[in-house]
């Protein structure tokens, strides 16, 4: 078995230069490659060329009594861990053990030791709880995050095999999984990017993006509104190489299915646009899996759904088909009687000998796959020298140099404008200079304002554009874009709907912040201030409750500068996504912002006090930092210092150095207002116990927005009263 | 016409008593309701039993012409509004005005002068930005919320017309909708309420509960996943009085449905198990509407969707069947265009006389079919009078005497137990005296711990049972529960999943919270404390996120005695909906607590400082309360003194008076120590800027819970040290 340890980026010339090895083994000894290895090599691609002919047999699949070993081994790995751990869900990685093994031994194309190849195969596991099946198959096809010890760490404190698929600890696995249907709609958005990505790169003469998207997921996945949402998006876009697999065991945490889902799922699919296959016996019946696998593969122009039928917890005599299977370790007696039934006498995490060796293949078959691919890029970087610019940098996620350039600055006397259209120049400019930028809106375009004007839609046969079409689907929209973000390094999503939706969204808004997936999601019509439509379309506890989300910014600028500078962090944050809240009224260009302030999240804007200590500190953000700035001038005109202060992005100003922020806010200032119109709770932060802070404690109401204002207070005239009262 | 001004209760012997009058309208004249009139008397009921005869036309339809002209009448009344105020969306009313003629004009059963009504046939416009056709409709149909001067009041400050249908502003809108998909959802929900008391309250000599649901639903409201989710719940419970209007006018936002919604709609819902119909010509032909709702109405084993091809903006020459007529007003040029095309040469707001005097027969119509469920009633309750008792406190929202000591007390050498086991313990006791409490889990019954152990589940051929199996979909039960809730005052459902998953179900939660529905939100595993299945599944700004929502409780009890106190708030705040964190582990009974102090929202566990001056104010909620307590034992045997405070609930504590506040968190103790296992944000307001919040700033991590609450420092050992470091 080949084990390369070298974590040399294969870009290195003498990682990859050819060097003393026999047969099939020894050459591919020396295309090493880390996780960090993203681009190929000239080198790589000499050696790569070589290695064609030793892929031949790989999709042969083995013998039967191994196939049936290496399901016994993936099954009891399973068992054993979730059995050490006390702990996880032994019953999917049973029953879908035959699935696991026909799908990464005999179909799967990637390469272990480099887990970030741009062109392999990508494998979803949307159903998370079962990973103890997507670990033990990463343990047998030799990814290096996931070792015997590892595995025998199952759920433990700080271990790579964490109690659902974690894409941040665990190389080899593509996305965050676990709460149900999202994993699902990420597949949907990986399958996206690898047909846009084809469409943009491959040549008649040439296909350099040649992928699929595997994805398992469960009756629970199957309930989930979300995984309806994409699923409609994927039969519509036509996604052809997405294949889902659905475990369809008839068993749920509360039983039998049949007490809440008798719907027909396939006839489902089918009305959402999907080709549906239907494996009757997914525990034994390993060619009919070869088959439907074989013909999803010939489906080009529909995404396709494989109903599998198995059996939770398949092979334990006395919990096999029932509910206690799904997530409870068997106990030591049933694990005794499992081993008797399936004839499986070792100890626990055995894996024979045998097993091993086969799986041993997938380490050169990896590489050379990869080999291949690099040596075709070499070529394609030949001919096609400009794109292959492109792609190199959405494979790498290096920003063009000067890129934030491209973003628009504001003088004050430039005329109002809503943020929301403010935000349109910024992604029409990013969309220009970063190759990898696209996205859209859950059918808000034109009140969102995210056209991107020199693109065409993404659609069915024009897959090559950039603007998505979403439809009403904030939720598939937000874990489609997760799935958009982690594809590829270079790949920048963006998404929108009206700021009071990421209620419908907030799942997927938190997996994007939990798994490091940079979206940026556009967020307008983001106060009272949309006015008419009504305390149903008006946020008012958004801000503080994404703002208490980890791992996210949440900005909220106040006008041109401060919207490119909003967009210049969220591009580059590509491991934290932005919200980005805009408004849908005229505002002001705020004479004191800038662009390069955001990065700070909060800053003076004007002042007209010395020595650190004004009389008042007043604290605005988006579209009440105009307030604050005419009340200041009246203050100012009563003959008061007064500071105003834009706190556009919290996150940002909690990172600064204390020195930073005792300079913008002084402790010994104690006379704060905040005015925002959204709840004032939280605002104690900033404001301290002496301050005041002026918002909404309540839901808004359908009226003009000049009238809301006036009515909730949040007015110029109530900042002045604030200060007096102070 | 007849138009009653009395809201003199029913039940008053005076107000309904005979008095002069002649022919329909005069024995009429003396059935008046107000809209908190809900349960029948007897003398109403002799009556009613006077008035069949007069119904017998009505589900005749009026003569073509007529048709016509009220179908105009709405149809103007909206693009006249919309124009008034500048704002609104003309293009739904105007393609719908021929569906919600005869759907309200023929078919449906409801009493304009008494909205409450129980057993009224519910109907929901799921695409609510199309409001103004419901208000045309309920002005038309003599609702007294909807006056011509409401009318003409659209989208303006504090009318009752607002920009979306708002059930806490207009009496005849049952649920709030306008986030597409929620109103489709809330109408399962109300259809199951009918179902559900049905089957408990009908007998086979007298039908006591019999009313048809129906909703309206557009292309973005299909589009959305929650409606997906409760479409296949529907389907599943063969919800055969729910009849569901398809508005498919192929217009979206973003302009035609193709660019982003091609699936088969009704092959969809066939797979969902609903029945299906499809009017081709939603447009004008009158007849294919009624014969649709007829052939559903005989539908009793499936839930129906009819599909009704529409024109949005019918009659607009220039903007009809395009995106510029969803959500903008015509402008003054089209609409006189759109006058003359339709050949409607009034002026603004024009109802003639005729169509007046057609739709006035449903005031006394109305009254009639009131006056006839009144009088069966009456018989209802002479035979059936257990039943009818437990019927009236459902319909009037009254609890029974003395039902809050079913609540269990628990002393402090009670065993340990998870909250979430006592909150079980809560919720059978509560379903054993109130006749309207029912529930359940997304597919998680037996982790949140919800089965009412002496019911069996609701299903559709045993509807007359409480435990509502929702499968896993989180949203549509929250949706699905606002509408039980809003179906009788006496309803009260809970709901359950995890914590952390509120996310996908906040959408309807805001909508529990914006429409007053006192659903109880169930949620277990609160924090970290559950330990292996990781971040996905760890809450830790869930607290946060929803105490910043108005008009909810967010509830975190520590024990027994606060979990029974937190359902006693809970079941009390029949307009305010609550949520209860629930821990997975086992928690200690906390000498100190007691069920009747959650309604104060804070209070003191323990003290041994005198004067109201402890050296040290620890604040705890929920799971953590125990380290508080034990850190405090620790700092006590020190030498020093320390106040122990419970924050179970926030809102709570903050109506409290000043003085009580003061008594608890007096402000000269600036040495304040938080303890949460949530994020530490927010805690400012309790703690200030001096004191201390020790929570977790980041997200979780999978391991078991006790070294997760160790390695995050959530320690006795690290209050302790704060404690020393103030």
């Amino acid at each position: 078995m080949v084990t390369p340890t070298s974590t040399t980026p294969v870009s290195t010339a003498s990682a990859a230069a050819p060097a003393p090895g026999s047969g099939r083994g020894g050459v591919l000894r020396l295309l090493r490659y880390s996780a960090c290895s993203l681009l190929p090599s000239a080198a790589a691609a000499r050696s790569g060329a070589r290695l064609t002919t030793a892929l031949r047999a790989r999709t042969q699949p083995a013998e039967p009594e191994l196939v049936e070993q290496s399901v016994n081994t993936i099954r009891f790995l399973a068992v054993d861990a979730v059995e050490k751990a006390q702990s996880g869900h032994p019953g999917l990685p049973m029953g879908c053990a035959p699935l696991g093994h026909v799908l990464f031994d005999e179909f799967l194309r990637f390469n272990p030791k480099n887990p970030a190849w741009f062109d392999r195969d990508r494998f979803v596991l949307s159903a998370g709880h079962g990973c103890m099946l997507q670990y033990a198959l990463l343990h047998l096809a030799g990814y290096d995050a996931v070792k015997m010890d590892d595995l025998k760490a199952f759920r433990q404190w700080r271990s790579r095999t964490p109690g659902h698929p974690e894409n941040f600890e665990t190389p080899g696995v593509e996305v965050t999984t676990g709460p149900l249907g999202q994993g699902f709609a990420n597949a949907v958005g990986l399958a996206l990017a690898e047909k846009h990505l084809a469409s943009r790169f491959n040549k008649t003469d040439m296909k350099i993006v040649d992928h699929y998207t595997y994805v398992i997921l469960g009756d629970g996945c199957q309930m989930e509104g979300v995984s309806n949402e994409a699923a409609s998006l994927a039969g519509h876009w036509g996604l052809g190489k997405l294949i889902a697999f659905y475990d369809d065991n008839h068993i749920s945490i509360d039983g039998n299915t049949d007490i809440a889902f008798t719907e027909d799922v396939l006839a489902r699919y089918e009305a959402l646009g999907w080709h549906t296959i239907w494996v009757k016996n997914g525990n034994t019946g390993y060619d009919d899996i070869r088959a439907a696998i074989k013909e999803a593969k010939g489906v080009k122009d529909k995404p396709t759904l494989i109903k599998v039928t198995t059996t939770i917890g398949f092979g334990s005599p006395n919990k096999a088909n029932t509910y206690s299977v799904h997530g409870t370790a068997l106990g030591s007696k049933e694990v005794e009687a499992t081993r008797s039934n399936l004839g499986w006498l070792h100890e626990p995490f055995h894996v024979p000998d045998e097993v091993k060796r086969h799986w041993s293949h997938h380490i050169d078959d990896g590489a050379s796959l990869e080999a291949e691919w690099n040596a075709r890029f070499v070529e394609y970087d030949k001919k096609y020298h400009q794109e292959a610019a492109e792609l190199k940098s959405i494979i790498s996620g290096e920003l063009p140099s000067g890129w934030d350039n491209a973003l628009p600055t504001y003088a004050p006397e430039i005329s109002p404008d809503a943020t929301r259209n403010l935000s349109q120049q910024c992604l029409n400019a990013l969309a220009k200079v970063i190759p990898g930028f696209l996205g859209g809106s859950a059918d808000l375009a034109t009140s969102n304002m995210t056209l991107l004007k020199m693109f065409g839609d993404f659609q069915r046969d024009t897959p090559e554009e950039r603007n998505i079409r979403f439809g009403v689907r904030e939720h598939g929209m937000g874990a489609i874009s997760n799935g958009i973000a982690v594809h590829s390094p270079g790949l920048i999503p963006y998404c929108a709907t009206f700021f009071v939706f990421t209620d419908y969204m907030r799942a997927s808004i938190r997996l994007s912040a939990l798994s490091e997936s940079g979206v940026i999601f556009v967020m307008t019509h983001d106060s009272i201030g949309l006015g008419e439509d009504g305390p149903t379309h008006q946020p008012v506890e958004q801000l503080f409750s994404l703002r208490a989300m980890p791992n996210i910014l949440m900005l909220r600028p106040a006008d041109g500068n401060e919207t490119s500078g909003a967009y210049k962090i969220a591009v580059l944050n590509r491991k934290r996504p932005s919200i980005i809240a805009l408004s849908r009224q005229k505002l002001p260009q705020v004479k004191g912002t800038s662009v390069d302030a955001v990065s700070k999240g909060g800053y003076i804007i004007s002042d007209n006090s010395s020595g650190n200590k004004p009389d008042f500190i007043l604290i605005g953000t988006g579209s009440e930092l105009e307030i604050a700035e005419n009340a200041a001038g009246e203050l100012r005109n009563k003959g008061r210092t007064v500071r105003v202060v834009s706190l556009v992005c919290w996150e940002l100003f909690e990172e600064q150095p204390e020195e930073y922020k005792e300079s913008v806010l002084p402790n010994e200032v104690t006379s704060r207002i905040s005015i925002e119109a959204g709840v004032t709770f939280g605002w104690e932060k900033y404001i301290g116990q002496k301050g005041k802070a002026i918002g909404i404690d309540r839901f808004g109401v359908s009226a003009p927005a000049g009238k809301i204002y006036e009515e909730l207070g949040l007015t110029v005239e109530n900042v002045i009263a604030a200060a007096e009262a102070l």
